[in-house]
């Protein structure tokens, strides 16, 4: 599991920051996490090839979280993609997308499809044999989603020693790795637990951005093994969380130690600060590996 | 008279070529032209203050001449911004603004006035007592203008050499500058073109982009001090011009030549061009004064 951030801060886009964006490669997904204005320039600077970009997922429509979507879409028309898109954004996009390509007498050459979303429970969004999605409903001033991208658990790892001392047939391996008790040569059944090991811990990544410090996502994103949760302020600017319902490095802090989560990420930093360190500084009086997201910056999770 | 290119290329932005905009400075007015994605960094870049800027003039709907207008009318907001803003835009621009703005549950703390483009033919969108502003409609493969910008006429300049031996009275010095005849203490009738001289000669600046080759817009910008034309391609390539209604950098050059103006801007450069002298080279084969356009550059026009 990797994760790109192409932009980490709130608001309007400068010249050395860039509005929400980042990209998540998990079992060969290309993930793209919003997309703030300067996104598909951020693209190209990391060397992420748009044509692996199958699936985008928007938060809300702030627009430092989509303004940079539309310019995307365009260019994959002009760069001839066939590859189709997925869409996963607040309901409202589609129309708007739709009246631009209006507007521009145009239309896409690949297939261009929205899962608008409208529900304020945690929902299923995407899913194949190794991944899964679901939102993760946010607390902000409009319509917000945060995503949660976890792994499906892998087959269970054979311990070739026990299989062997048991005397188990070939043919039986498949079952053991899908987890069932088999009969060896002798007809003796065998526990499963006996002759397989845990497959690793499935990887997972949660995304929380924009929202108040909100207590009910814990349940969905218990034991993350990476949590990128908002910071647009400190703690000595709590009551301009409060009011614009972003939370403070501490909040993010506490949440990540509330769903025992292994990694903390913050990010969407508000531009009035010039230094960042405080914000990893005050998490951590609260929760220990914290670290801060910044435009270029790569985070990796292997085994 | 001042033009800052903040971008001249076509289609996508990339890392080193942003798409269309500029500003025009023009008797203290700061103009903004054309607003692609990236247009809000571009101008912190060149350092030109957002609430300088009352007017933006969309030529056309295709993304790479507006779609960084919406966040730049956001970051006005986020910046407090009081000012009036006004936006010259083919029609249907105001909706899609109108769309975005509900989506995000907000709107603008100063006024935003659209004033919607359909005419197909010149017509005067703005005047004040030192400049007119003019569309030139232009033949794109949708509804598209290009705008001429001129400055009124100054007063005429005295000969005071001459005033003084026609023994002219101080009260009557202004009715001279206005261009009509007077008398003189001695009662006498002196022509208004004895006594005084021509201003100098009113700058104007049309920008043409994007359009194919079009005769028909040589009658509005004759003369024009200032040219820039879109000259997407290469003579070479001269069908994919016609294909797409864009210009090659020979067109724009028979262009000006036509118009007779004084000198000639290429811009709306294909990004397949790794070189662009050879738009100038070819430009020149037709006529004389052209430059090129660049991001960043500056063109200072003064007396």
């Amino acid at each position: 599991m990797k994760l790109t951030i192409l932009g980490c801060h709130s608001a309007t886009p400068r010249i050395n920051t860039n509005p929400t964006s980042q990209v998540l490669e998990i079992n060969n997904h290309l993930f793209l996490i919003d997309c703030g204005e300067g996104t598909q320039v951020e693209l190209r600077r990391n060397k992420i090839k748009f044509n692996r970009i199958k699936h985008v997922f928007i938060s809300h429509l702030h627009g430092d979280h989509y303004f940079g979507l539309i310019g995307l879409i365009s260019t994959f028309r002009l760069l001839t993609r066939e590859t189709e898109l997925h869409i996963y954004a607040p309901k409202g996009l589609k129309e708007l997308v739709t009246l631009q390509m209006k507007l521009a007498n145009s239309w896409t050459n690949y297939q261009l499809i929205f899962h608008e979303l409208s529900s304020n429970i945690s929902e299923l969004i995407f899913e194949d044999d190794k991944v899964e999605v679901y939102t993760i409903p946010l607390d902000h001033r409009i319509y917000t989603n945060g995503f949660l991208f976890k792994e499906k658990p892998g087959e269970r790892k054979l311990d070739m020693n026990a299989v062997l001392n048991n005397d188990i047939d070939l043919a039986y391996y498949n079952k053991l790795k899908q987890g069932f008790d088999v009969e060896n040569n002798q007809g003796k059944l065998i526990k499963n637990k006996e002759v397989t090991k845990d497959p690793e811990k499935p990887k997972s990544y949660a995304f929380c951005s924009d929202t108040a410090y909100n207590e009910q996502i814990v349940e969905i994103i218990k034991e993350a093994t990476v949590l990128y949760h908002e910071s647009t302020f400190l703690d000595k600017h709590m009551q301009l969380a409060e009011s614009t319902k972003h939370s403070t490095a501490k909040q993010a802090g506490k949440i990540a130690k509330l769903a025992e989560v292994d990694h903390l990420i913050l990010g969407h930093f508000s531009t009035r600060y010039d230094s960042l360190n405080e914000f990893k500084e005050e998490a951590q009086t609260i929760f220990d590996n914290v670290e801060l997201a910044e435009a270029g910056k790569i985070f990796n999770y292997s085994n």
